[in-house]
Parts: C-alpha cells; structure tokens; sequence
C-alpha cells in the first residue's frame, strides 16, 4: 500500500521578488506553498512571482494569513477584535486569489501565521472569525492548521473541512502539543532525526515525544521550514527520505 | 426627454473606520463610490464598512487603485515598471472585490487615484499595465478616468469598456484637459457655479473652460469631491441642481 | 490665587499634511500637542507640519507613541516583547525629536497612544520598557500619562518625572479609573457638562464619578480630543470656561 | 606608503531582527554599515541590532535612507516633492541617530539608497532636498554617494562634507558613469576580477572601464554587496586582497 501526504512551507516572505531567497528551490520539493499575502511579508510582486513558479511546479497554493505585523513579522500577539481579524483575513485571501487566477490556478487552502496561528489553538472567538472569513469568501476552501486546535473545531463549525499538519523539527510535548521555541530542545536541527521523524509521522501516524513516549500523530500535511540557510538541504532530505520508505508526496487538494 | 448621469466619489480614505468623516452622508448623494483599497489610503475595516453602506444606499463600488504610497496619499509620480504597476493594482482590486462579495456586492468599476489617475492620462506603458491587470482580473469591469486620455485607448485596446469623467468643481483649458492644481482658479469653490457647471456638463456635454470660451465635454459621470469639509454640502448641491435640471443620477453600471 | 493647569489633544493623525482637519485650530487652544510618530497614524510631513505651526502658536511638542498599528489606529491590544516595544518606542521618539530640532524646538514629553496607553496603566514589563526607552533617549523627558498607573511606577523607577492628566470628556469609576467605551456614559457629549467638569477638575482637583459620589482627581493636564467633528468647539469651549474660573493654560514643561 | 579606504555595505535589510541573514558576518569585514532606516527595508528592531553589532565590531554607522517604498524596495524611480523628500530624510536619520545613541554610538554619515541614490547623481532639486535635511539634523555629517555628482555639488553648497564611493562589482563606462544593471556585464561576479579591481581602485585610484580602457577613479570608500548569496565570501575576498595589497580598511569617519 501506498501512503500519500502532503508537504507544505511558507514562502513568499521576502522584502523584494528580486531577493526571494530559497522560494525558487522550495517549490521544487513540496507539494503546497504558503504564500505570504503581505500583512507581516511580502507584496504583490513575490505572490504573482511564487504564484507562477508554484504553476510551473504544479505546487498548490495556499493563502498564508497573519495578524497586520509587519513590524513583527506576524509574531506579535495580538488581541484584535474579531470582526477586524474577519475583515484583515478576508482582504489578505481576497488578493492572493485574485493573484492566483491571471496565472491560471486558484488558491486552494488558508493557513494562519505566527502569532495568529498559534492564538487560534486555543482562542475559539478569533478562530471562527478566521473561519467565517474563509467560508465567505469561499466555503470549499480547507483551513491548513494544527491538529486538535480550536480553528479545527471552528472549521467544522462553519462546514470547513480542515487540514492537520505536523512539524518535522520541532518537539511535541506527550499531550500532542508543541515544545515551545523558547524551551531548549523545541527545534529538532539533526537531519537524520528530522528525516526519521518525518517518516514516522507518515507511514505510522506516530511522533516520539519530549519525554521519550510515542505518541499518535494522525495528519495529513507536513511543515518543512523554508526561511532558514539550510532549509533547502532540510526540506530535500525530508522528501528523500519520504520517497525511501515509499511515502508518496501529494498535495492535499 | 431624460437625461441620466452617474455621481462618483472618492470615499474610503480615512484612517480608521471608527472615524470615516463624511462618507456616509457622500454614500447617500452619490450612484457610485471609489473605495480606497488601502495603498494610498483605507484599510479592509474602512473597505468593508464602505460597503455595507453603499449596499444599504444602493450604491456601485469601484476599486479606486492608487500606487503603493501612503505617505504620500498616492499623490507621488512614481516610475514604476509596468510589471509591478500590474501586479499592484491587481493586488488592490482582488482585495475589495473578495470584501465586496461578502456584503452581496461586487465591484463594478475600477478607477484610478491620485497620481496614477494624472499620469496614464498620458503614458501609455502605465496605462496598459493597469488596463491588462483589469482584464485578467474581470474583462466585463469598465474603467473610469479622464476623457481623451491613454487610459481611454489602452482600455479599448485590451476590450474595456472606458468611462468618461468630469470634474464639477475643476476648470478646463480650452484643449479640455485640466489646469494644474499650482494654477490659481484651479479648483472651482463657488457652489452655484458648481452647480452650474454640473448642469451644463450634464444636460449639454459641454463646459465653460478659463479662457471663457465653451467646449464639448461628453462624459459619462460626474466626479464630486468628498474630502473637504463642506464635501457633503457641495456633493448635496450638485445633486439637488440636477434633478431641478431634470437629469436623473444613475450608476453607469 | 491662580490656578495653571496644562491643556494637551492628540493631533497629527491626519492622512496627509494637506489635510490635517482641525489640527490648525486645536493648536490655537491646547498648550501641550500630542504628535502622531507614523505607527498608529501621521507621517514626516504631518509631525513637520504640526511641529511648524505649534512653535508659531508657542505650543509644547510631545511623542504621541503607539504600538506599530496603522491598520488599527493603534487601538489594537499587542503583547509585544518589551524589548520589541523599547525599539519602537525610540524609534518614533527618535524620528519626532530630529523634526522637531530642524524648526528649532524640541520634544518635552512622551506621551503613548491607544491601546498602549491602556495597556501601561497595569502592565508592568511593557510600562518599564516605555520608561527605558525614554529614559535612554534623555533622562530629561516627562512621561504624560493616567494617574496612578504602572507607568508612573515605572517613570519613577526610572528617574522620569510623570505628569498626571485626566479626560474632560470621558466618565471615571469611583475608584477613579475610566469607565471603559464600551460601557453606555463613557464619553459626556454634553459640552455644559464637559465644561463643569473641566473646572472642577483644574480648581478642586475633584470630580463626579458615574455613581454620583466625588472623587479626588490631582493632575498637571487635561486631556481635549482632537479628533471629533466638534471638537475644536468644544476644546475652545473648555478653554473659555478655565479662563472664566480664573485657571491659566500653560505647558506643565 | 600605507593606502587607506573605507569599506561600506547596505545592511539592515531583512524582514525581521532574528533573520538577519548574512549582516552579523559582514559587520566583521566592512569599516562602513549603512543601515536601512524602515522606509525600504528594516525596522526599530534591526535597527538596533545591527547598531549593536556595529559597537561590537567597532564598524561606525550610517544612516541608509530611501523613498517611502516598502513595495518596490526603495528601486522605484518617485517625482517627490523636495520638501516631502526633506522631511523623509529628516525622519529617516533622525530614527536611526537616537537609536545609535542608546548603544553608544552616533550616526556617522548618510547614505541615501537605491533609486534615491541614483536620482541625485544628477537630480538638482532632489540632491538639495538630501543636503538640506542632513546639514539642518547635523551639519557635521558627511554624505556618502557617487562620485561627480549632484549630491557632492549639493553637499558642498551647504557646507556638507562629501565621501565618495566606487563599486568593486560594477562595471564603469569611459565616462566613469556605470554600467546600468540591465545591461549585459553590468556586475563582475567573478571573485579574481573583484579582487583586482578593488586593489585597483585603492592603490592606484583608476578602473578599468567596458571599453578596455583605464579611468580615474579617485574615491574614499568601497562599496562591497552584503545582500547576495555569496556576499559574505565576496566581501572578505576583497578585504584579504586590499590587506595584501598593504591597503589598510579604516572608517572614513
């Protein structure tokens, strides 16, 4: 039997579509690119220019939405009035589709960054603020998030299917959770662990936790970082090892 | 016989949507608003607002695209490439039509701001960057600008519908194109001149301009300003001559 | 005996130094101009502008800082990194003292913008960081800022002097905090009332709380809002009635 | 004879302080870091920390100012009015000097960026406009720019001393004018030929142009890039050649 998941990363994160760093690589390796839509990176210039290479890659694209930040890069947390996060996810996606179109494919998921996407774990009046915004602007489209979190319940809610994701470096706690970036340990940077994990995680629904347990991990996407010097070996090294152990790469669509 | 005009407004332009100034009273004179859609001035909070209140007033929306330039209010010539001239009114565009969907609109029209507006009055590059960006956004979306403009011949040569404007409180040269702002008797204050004015543009195609001799002025809306302070009085003027005048304001649509 | 109390408004908040509303007016009234650093709203022309016509009205020049929020007006709740928060708060600091330098006057105090403001009334981290990051930049500058509030705390532990204001139109809590927006009375529209309340505050250092009962109110400044369509009648109507109670508007500098 | 020169390089340029890419290695090779000032690239935080990195290396400071033009990079050509151009400087430098104030340094020079940078080789009134702002901030400053032009005529007309620069990547013309980059061999990426030109230009004071021949070209400073993927190799391969040609790296200052 064959098993099928999806890779995703974020990308589009530059400050010009002249400097788009390791952007031209990653879409050579996933199967579904987080655009940035310009309110904690990029503009208009790096989404039409990663719309076309995603096209060229056959890469599906999903629209990578944030908090307006970007002082912070979308990092900062913040307590926006839900009906202003409705308005702000809404225009974001709203640009990126109509981006996507004159180059002949369409945006086909939403996924929140940073602070916004960690806030919508627990936060259940932003989550479905995230929510309505998506289903109104297009109720087919997937929300991209983290698994057991309150925009997964908040999807459902508003007849949304959501898509669960893992991440290949970072540390889960025994509750499912993710090891904070600020504890020691929360980044996995070994290659061949990232790569074990990865694989465990796809052919086994499985994570070895912080504290040595194993724990289930049932998702349907995995996050390979795209902002970092080494990301492009990383990300390569992950899909290989995927390929090795007969996992197919497949976007979620 | 009646004579039909549209009545056009620049709204949407304020800093916040808790404090939009005159645009709700502007959305009860005029037939159709251009939205700011947050590169010159606006933001998705201001942009939803605007159109849940041109809904309500059965209003048309048009995307008003400016160059990326808030601290210039759009107001800066900027040599932009064609290509990321494309590509940011694309940007602006998408993003309202994706607000405007959600309150059960659509946008109707795209005009240019500012200094975008002036300069594809004449250059041709810029002016076809913008006219492309709406076809392959909406091919069916008319553009509004100045008559006899590059604008005017980029749109028909990429199959737009081009619509004409005329300022009411603006004095024309006798070639028909505007004098500068720099110049004194630039802007037009006397509201029953204004009114005036309207009225021959409207009911006769025609306008007095500053040397005193009258030209043809065929246009198919009327540009009244919402961002002085006695906007809504001027706007309520205009519109009340032109019903005593028998003309019947009407969205171009 | 003459009383001297300090008269500020946040002003400079416009979209562009060709429009600035009533700044010009308020700035014939106030003693103490807030400016807008380009984070929640204005830009380098605004703060230049309101920067030139305050030393022609011999008006005091304080740093209206925010968090970075132009999409919110700076009205948005952020748990920014108290490092985070110290850069930006020099940085507007920063870029409002080398203006004001060039048309020879100087910056006098600090005063944070929105939800900042708010924030620092109880926030300790965020209130110390503000403090450093004036203090750093000269030890010399006052804090303006809500009476018994962390940042006073932190304005003191820091060697800053803290000047107290209270709102003429805003209700307060017999404990003497503000009674939130959100609550119905929390702004007194009635201008006689705004009137009483402004001497009562300048002449006993007292006023009436929204449960009827009067409560001690020791400040250095009143706060008038620029920002409404009346208000520079009422800023001026407020002037007029200290005057009338023998109370003399100056700068606390 | 010990030669001395300067070696500068645009820095500051990433989207957020803790992805900082290539700067922290090239702040050990340059005497000369012109920091983006957040109207191209950059913000409050990069800012600082490059300030910091800057004291750490001993490397002095500059203040790296652009148009208002996140969107395009500072590379878009803008008509701005002279005195909007004065208060962005203005606002710009002065950001960036109480920043390098709290770390114990100062801003040492100016150097305007991008499509600013190449408008004033030959733009009077803009080139004033530059001059202005820095002498009216701090009429010690020095601006940092191109050689023959019109930002060195108007920094001497207003008492501003003039550093001038040479590209050790760019191709110059028998005028001494550069090649434009969208010209083929517009940039010499070859490392040998890097090296040669740079000890070239600092010990002989002379360049060989694109037609074959030799120029003069006499200057203070070498600009190295630091925004390219190889940069930080390309940079120490020129200050390795310079060290063993006797040329010593010193500040300009």
């Amino acid at each position: 039997m064959t098993r099928v998941i999806d890779l995703n990363s974020d990308l589009g994160e530059s400050v010009s579509a002249s400097a788009m760093g390791n952007d031209e690589s990653m879409l050579g390796i996933v199967s579904s690119a987080n655009i940035a839509c310009g309110f904690h990176a990029g503009n208009s210039h790096t989404m039409l220019k990663c719309c076309r290479i995603a096209v060229d890659n056959r890469v599906q694209i999903g629209a990578h939405v944030s908090y307006p930040d970007r002082d912070g890069f979308g990092r900062t947390p913040m307590n926006v009035e839900p009906e202003d996060l409705y308005d702000d996810v809404l225009y974001q996606l709203a640009a990126l589709a109509g981006i996507a179109k004159t180059v002949g494919t369409s945006v086909r998921y939403v996924k929140p960054h940073g602070a916004l996407y960690n806030r919508i774990v627990t936060d259940n009046a932003q989550a479905d603020a995230v929510a309505r915004a998506v289903r109104d602007f297009h109720p087919e489209l997937p929300i991209l998030g983290l698994a057991n979190s309150a925009i997964g319940t908040a999807s459902a809610a508003h007849g949304l299917r959501f898509v669960r994701e893992a991440f290949t470096d970072r540390a889960y706690r025994s509750d499912g959770t993710l090891v904070p970036r600020s504890e020691p340990g929360a980044v996995v940077t070994n290659v061949e662990e990232v790569r074990a994990r990865a694989v465990l995680i796809a052919t086994e629904g499985a994570v070895i936790a912080s504290d040595g347990g194993r724990i289930d991990l049932e998702v349907d996407s995995l996050c390979v970082h795209g902002d970092t010097p080494d990301a492009v070996t990383m990300a390569g090294a992950v899909r290989t090892a995927l390929g090795e152990a007969h996992v197919h790469i497949e976007a979620f669509g």
